[in-house]
């Protein structure tokens, strides 16, 4: 499972190790390494929205503040701009070019109730059926493997852009009302407590980094490949039911999750930052 | 900012429909949304050592277990695949292939102590200077612009195989004698709160999907644009002083953090799940 860029880049060092050539491999790989520290600096002053008007120091002030070259700047801005983070003119330098988005990690919220501040979430219900669960879906939710539960597909857009696909499985009672809900409207969360008659308790989550698969990356108008936040939910209500079993893909470049982790306490918590 | 691939999906959408070429695409878009229900259910039973020996079931078994046809068996297998997950061998099957391990999300723990029963985690010290930090890091380990601070930069595996590269910057009183400890067999956080005295407290992290750039990637042995989990975490003392501010680059492939989410509660909190 080794790639070969990866070893290509190992056998260039090797080979050209020591000497001249040497060197400059060696000098090229200290520039990558510095690269990824400015950038890294940049990015969370980026994502934090330092600064104003959208507009990245110029070059030169970058070098002084980093104390880097001025190649080791544009290698750190060109890993920016790959990100999708920001965007080089010529002339003009380097802008914020992202609408990335703070999600909290401190409570179990929907989509729409985090995102209210940032702009309008939409949701284009692709399906909303009766289905057969699979048997590892209907155990998770605690029901009998032949009873027909309730399949949601919707693909969530802020202010119009893609920023999630969601798949999304219910038991019978709960999402069969859903059905006739606003689903293009109305976070599910909001919409299963109202019907339940009970706020939401818990919910498992889990987060990846995975790569989009070619058709998925289409429905989000990403690049195939783009790295997405897979985050795996099962939630339930105060009472302990699971109620549903959800896997979201956010684009990665749309998306930043926050929380607040402690390490000592004997009911560790995470706390709104 | 939009793929080609993406337009292309959907130029060919539209032009294909309706008609009998409509009907073949609509198809082949239904199939990849089950096989992706699949894949993401599947997903959830590698990841959990849901298959004795690693095996998954036969291509006929699944086809009868998720109700859908062989070719979306072999599409959402496919997919598992891609992702590194499973690999799949004419005449033996599919198998899993992963090394996937779980990182708590519940407590602020370093990667030593919550790997110790997966294996063992070296630290390959690629650098250990002190340095003139950032100006926007020396503000957030609320230490003077002009003092010199210390960068670690690490290379971490697990049992031998790359798992995460951790960039650390730390004020000087605490870094310094860092420098001479056992930063190869050693999380950080064990030995700041050795030299500090004291335990660490809370951390504010936030988690990203990126894709790797080349550089990063061959470090992690991993292919050009692999996903990776991107973690920013900055660390404070009980007493509440930051010490720790870190950049972490985990292999995609290889981790998934797992906790819990509370709705309703005033001091909501992540619960060891």
């Amino acid at each position: 499972m080794v790639s070969r860029s990866a070893e290509k880049a190992r056998e260039t060092t090797m080979r050209l190790d020591p000497g001249a050539a040497g060197s400059l491999d060696r000098a090229r790989r200290r520039r990558a390494d510095r690269a990824r520290q400015v950038a890294d600096v940049l990015r969370h002053e980026v994502l934090a929205g330092a600064f104003p008007g959208g507009h990245l120091p110029r070059e030169p002030q970058l070098c002084r503040d980093f104390d880097v070259s001025r190649n080791t700047v544009r290698e750190a801005l060109a890993l920016l701009a790959a990100e999708g983070l920001v965007e080089r003119c010529p002339g003009i330098g380097t802008t914020v070019l992202t609408e990335k988005y703070a999600h909290g990690l401190h409570r179990l919220m929907g989509l729409g109730e985090t995102m209210h501040a940032q702009g309008q979430i939409t949701n284009e219900v692709r399906t909303a059926a009766l289905v057969r669960p699979p048997a590892p879906v209907a155990q998770r939710l605690a029901v009998p493997g032949d009873e027909p539960g309730v399949y949601l597909e919707r693909l969530r857009r802020l202010d119009g852009v893609p920023l999630s696909l969601d798949l999304t499985y219910l038991p019978r009672d709960i999402g069969e009302p859903l059905l006739a809900a606003d689903l293009a409207g109305q976070d599910i969360f909001v919409l299963i407590e109202r019907l339940a008659r009970q706020p939401l308790g818990t919910a498992d989550v889990s987060f990846e980094a995975v790569n989009a698969d070619p058709h998925s990356a289409a429905l989000l108008d990403s690049p195939a490949g783009a790295a997405l936040l897979m985050v795996e939910r099962l939630t339930r209500l105060a009472d302990g039911r699971p109620v549903d079993l959800e896997w979201i893909r956010f684009r990665g470049d749309r998306l930043t999750m926050h929380g607040q982790l402690q390490r000592g306490s004997p009911l560790p918590r995470v706390i709104a930052g």
